[in-house]
């Protein structure tokens, strides 16, 4: 199937959605309209003067609702900082008039956003001594915006100690609302709003409720503090992951936009969070959140992201947790980072001490402390399923062995069995490693990997007296289990869908058993069936924990750097990105048994922000050279300008956009053949002054890769040179992955720069 | 039933345990023998030779075993510290020709000793501003004995911290043994020694678990923290009484004595660390064990107390844990601190939220952070007795209200029968104030009183769709819901078995729910049926832990005043104790229904220690003092030496003793008369200087007490002065306890020095 049919297939889910949407509010619909502001009459004294009157004069063919509800155009949001126009509840007439209206560019149907999810620090080699945090004074000034779930503010995470007073630039303000009070932002949280006037057009009737920037569901609360909290003693996961808890970046701000709510999650309201956050100043827009379109220009993160870039703001965004799958990135904006989510050196752990001396580290976050001291340990084939209760009704009052397999019982339906039953702690022998990244683990146990599981079965079958003692809360760091990082397998895989040839994602960062601040009052771990347990601070995967590390560092670099633009920023990481992990071998990825990963798993690689302090190097690109992409992207005029607005010039249209990184497409057809795909670069050196660079190349497997000129020598700080890559590559049959890079190596210096080069598919099969 | 008769029945008690331990030592016993030193002859070399000499000269008596063992009497330890003697294993006939045996005193069988915790510090006012913590520079350099379970020498209670150099006079080592090394001991932990020949004596084929001074119990690690422990930071009982741990003393040292043994415990080991800890150095013995035996030459812990408080020592005894009823302390002694048990200004709290708004506050200590948040609140008459898992069955899934009465399950029992069912929370109502002392609360809930019922009912029965929410892990400080202190139900109450005619308790100190060190490992708190929980600090309760308490304070007084005796350092805890509670008003019993407490409760009262540094005047006790109170007990010469050894000089009986109590005792009789006791005090001024005190009496109802002279002129400073007191009292028919004070007022100055004054029977009924 091709990219044509998977969008479809989109689409329909799209549809799904706004088909119930439409039930909800009698036929109608909210639309984000694009407007073409240049084309305003003099007349009118604001843009929302003219889109008022643009809907009313379209209003004479609504019919009045046979409630004698009058239903007429309903205008939800303008927006005119990330792009122009505005949201409204149409009815499809409405909608069609409204097309015909001067200045209309586009429209699209409202669609619902979902969200994907410290010690990392440490793991990212940030320290106090040297590197990005001095450098930057911990990102001080630097302002993030975090378009998500609100707030919890009272947060010790957003606690103001050490903080300097708010920039006089900053325009924001700390909007009141439900059991949130103005007085709640402080030097730390600057700015706080929410914005719900999709959700409540999408269902008219509904009650909101927790009406304000508080985060109920907590998912904002973590992303907010991964990017910037502040340094909080003594926090934990119930005992596992303890330490002090610090963001990022913990000088920097935050200004928390409210768009994803309990009674749904809409574009028009991120749109209006992105608005708005452009508004007020943000420095750094951190977005943690997929929209499930694909098309550039109906994709609103996309297209506020636009807006945003152009006025400076670096936007990172979230690759998804749809992996492991080719392909299964959707957006891809060429104009933000996409985050890859990877794993930490960090595991948790629970150590059985066997009776004849044997210790294993298994597997555990049973969250509390547990003491399972010296019981009997037993192993025993009628129940060693442990899938059901009948079965384990019989087990004797001992730690129990379990073996869990595709035949037996899912690793929860077995705990819950554990838990029903008399047994006071079990032993599980897995090969599921997803395991490892459950947090919810409802009844003291262990999970132990087939390798280590005879050992115990030998005790346990041949001992007379066999016995076991579990150590649980423990953490450990390092290369075991698994060297780290790892490319998470649900990190969402490139190539884009909404265009493959710029490679996405761009970078992994920390992304798997993240501890952060939270709703302190949800339920985040179990104990037995029946009682649920909350934390302060918990530990949550995804690509949205992802998103916000990148966000930190993006803003420490800023701060580093403040005349940097994004896409000088999003360099600097990227060609400094490291691809190996903590044994130095090749980072692996977990979604394909531990293959060596690829860039459209993670893009450049691991971020390094001590090494994206001083890249030598870098690939800029200004706002028109990304409109001269979107112009060589076969969009009509009004899929163009909904993008880049009145800005058009598509005098100079050009897909090599000038990136940190290569890809060459093909389209796997019954006959190989060998294609060729030529890109120019521009490199800018922000080293400290002359230097001179050579080429080293490592060539994907079934190419030729020819650079000119291999050596650019540059005189001055801020000098440009430009050179030439050619790939001559072998397609394939099959869907066949090779990939390489091109190392650019100071001469007498430290610097080296480096950008994948990939070999891939266009489509996914 | 008279003394005699109580005697009879725990020596029946005590027979009892004898008569099993000579099953297992084929008809031998452990006796601990009193040895008059003074007789041995010039021949030997050291008591120890003699003592072997005497034991090996008994030996023809002993038949050889039927099984060949050769059974002769078996020396287990040499006592030459706190007493003189040794113990051995024994056959009747060996103990017969032992007793003709030349410098024999007394021997009694070997019998079992058992085991009766830190916002406190600041309950006791103790603070770094002023007063007793700063005076005695916390306590340094004063030496405290602990002879209990032994020490987990890697608490952080037990780091040392801030400490100085150990002082040159100790003459204690680091004993090392199983899973001890003499390394573990430093700055804060001085010495660890263990005894448990005793225990092998009675039972010669036992396997010792833990053969060293590690203690796998906790009890010994609880009550050393409480005494001594150093600063650590954020502790807790999972979640309730957060905060940072230290001991009443932080900068005194510790020695730990392990007599206490999973195996058993026996005076004998009890005295050979008491006597091996005089000969070590220590300058305050805590001592939290029961003795369950009365007359003073039998009770190895007073006799072993004697010797101690001979050398300097102050003895400090937990009272026991077998109260509330009249005349329930058993030893009593006169020369040692009996220390009371009370309650502490601080609780652990659930607050239910119902959805109407209102807010009760209950008890609760289920040890994770639950979540029951907006949950359907039930109240249903056909399930609220909670007393089984087949009628929970059928409860909701809600917040359930059970009802705890004389009529319904324990609350142990509901506890289990709502943790087996689906129900995720319970309120229960329960008039039992005992369960505010439970700390194992396996299923989240909160106890709330009768009082505060009817709203709940009420709500739950009223409203349509009645919710709350229920917040754990709360720690509420002050006087809700009950003022503190108060007299704990369990403390052993007065007067004394041993020796009615010294008011014995002597003092009260915090013993609920004290928060302190222990075994990192120990089962403390369960959740469900089946899960145990363990915490490196937990909550106890007893005189255990109240003794220790006065063990530290008596240290800081030790460090601020090194020329006080043993009695002056009790004498002044005791007149400037409180008879007050934190409402002012005067402090309670809870083990009656809350009346005013008796002296025979809680002695002169809660401790102070910030008083206690500077007392105004003392009564003081020298040993002869003590011998002299021995002399006048109608012992027998040998029962007399038992005691007080060779140093026999009986020339001046009496029972007068100069204490600072009084206490004029009565027996129920028909009728009822009018008696007199005579009472001689001598108080040593230990103010600055000159000073002039007046006497305030509360006589006791039904008394009149005569004070002669009514006032008191010191010239200098450590000049002493004498009074009389004479209390002409009403006995009654029954038993009616009544009592006052005397308190010596200075003019024109701070001190007051109080004395209680009870009337009470001398024996129960």
């Amino acid at each position: 199937m091709g990219i044509g049919q998977a969008v479809s297939v989109l689409l329909i889910s799209l549809f799904v959605w706004s088909y119930h949407s439409s039930e909800a509010s009698e036929e109608r619909s909210t639309y984000i309209i694009h407007m073409d502001n240049s084309l305003m009459p003099m007349a009118f004294p604001s843009h929302r003067h003219w889109y008022a009157s643009t809907l009313t004069s379209i209003k004479s063919v609504s019919p009045e609702s046979s409630e004698g509800r009058n239903l007429g155009p309903n205008l939800v949001y303008t927006y005119q900082n990330a792009f122009h126009g505005f949201s409204a509840t149409l009815s499809k007439e409405e909608l069609k008039a409204l097309k015909k209206s001067p200045g209309f560019l586009s429209a699209y149907v409202d669609g619902e956003i979902i969200p994907d999810t410290t010690h990392t620090y440490k793991f990212l080699s940030l320290n106090t001594a040297s590197g990005l945090w001095p450098a930057s004074e911990y990102g001080k000034d630097v302002i993030i915006g975090v378009v998500d779930s609100g707030v919890w503010p009272e947060s010790p995470s957003f606690r103001d100690d050490g903080m300097t007073e708010i920039p006089a630039r900053w325009k924001g303000t700390c909007q009141s609302g439900q059991d949130f009070n103005s007085s709640l932002c402080n030097k730390k949280l600057i700015g706080a709003r929410y914005f719900n006037q999709g959700v409540v057009a999408a269902s008219p009737d509904i009650k909101i409720s927790m009406n304000s920037t508080r985060d109920i569901f907590g998912h904002g609360t973590h992303v907010s503090s991964i990017a910037a909290g502040n340094y909080v003693e003594n926090v934990s996961f119930f005992g596992y992951a303890p330490g002090t808890a610090r963001g990022v970046a913990p000088r920097a701000r935050l200004a928390a936009y409210k768009v994803l709510w309990d009674e749904g999650s809409y574009a028009s309201d991120a749109l209006a969070g992105i608005d708005q956050a452009v508004a007020d100043g943000v420095d750094i827009l951190s977005i943690s959140l997929s929209y499930l379109t694909i098309d550039l220009y109906e994709n609103p993160i996309a297209i506020a992201a636009f807006g945003a870039m152009e006025k400076g703001i670096l936007v990172s965004v979230s690759a998804g947790n749809r992996g492991p799958n080719f392909a299964t990135l959707l957006e891809g904006i060429p104009w933000a980072v996409i985050v890859a989510s990877g794993t930490v050196d960090r595991w948790f752990a629970g150590t059985s001490a066997l009776g004849n001396g044997l210790t294993i580290q298994g597997w555990s976050t049973f969250p509390a402390r547990a003491t399972v001291r010296n019981l009997p340990l037993a192993y025993n084939k009628t129940f060693s399923a442990c899938n059901s209760t009948e079965l384990l009704a019989d087990a004797p009052s001992s730690i129990i062995v379990c073996v869990q397999s595709d035949q037996t019982a899912e690793f929860n339906d077995q705990m819950s069995y554990i838990s029903e039953s008399n047994v006071p702690a079990a032993i599980i022998i897995s090969e599921d490693t997803s395991i490892l990244r459950f947090t919810d683990f409802p009844h003291p146990g262990v999970v132990i990997s087939p390798k280590d599981a005879d050992k115990v079965i030998r005790y346990a079958s041949t001992s007379s007296e066999p016995t076991a003692s579990i150590q649980f809360q423990q953490t450990i760091l390092g290369t075991e289990p698994r060297p780290a990082p790892a490319v998470s397998a649900s990190s969402s895989r490139g190539p884009a869908r909404a265009y493959p040839g710029i490679l996405k994602p761009d970078l992994m960062a920390p992304g798997v058993l993240i501890l952060a601040a939270y709703n302190p009052y949800n339920s985040v771990a179990t104990i037995g069936s029946n009682i649920a347990l909350s934390s302060d601070y918990i530990m949550e995967s995804g690509t949205s924990m992802a998103c916000p590390h990148i966000s930190g560092i993006a803003a420490l670099l800023k701060a580093a750097h403040p005349d940097w633009s994004p896409a000088a920023i999003r360099s600097a990481m990227m060609t400094t990105a490291s691809t190996f992990d903590n044994t130095r071998k090749p980072i692996k990825d977990m979604g394909h048994d531990y293959d060596v990963a690829t860039p459209l798993d993670m893009g450049a690689g691991q971020v390094d922000p001590n090494r994206a302090l001083d890249p030598g190097l870098i690939y800029d690109a200004t706002p028109q050279d990304y409109v001269n992409l979107i112009c060589a992207l076969n969009f009509t005029r009004e899929q163009t300008q909904t993008i880049i607005r009145s800005n058009y010039n598509c005098s100079n249209p050009s897909l090599d956009l000038n990136y940190p990184s290569f890809i060459a497409l093909y389209d796997p057809q019954p006959e190989t053949s060998t294609l060729t795909q030529k890109f120019r670069r521009t490199v800018t050196n922000v080293g400290k002054g002359a230097a001179t660079y050579k080429v080293k190349v490592i060539t994907p497997k079934g190419s030729v890769v020819t650079i000119s000129p291999k050596t650019l020598v540059f005189q001055n700080k801020n000098e440009k040179q430009s050179y030439s890559l050619t790939i001559r590559y072998k397609t394939y049959t099959e869907y066949v992955i090779n990939h390489g890079s091109i190392v650019w190596t100071e001469e007498a210096g430290k610097h080296t720069v480096r950008s994948p080069i990939v070999v891939s598919p266009a489509q996914p099969s």
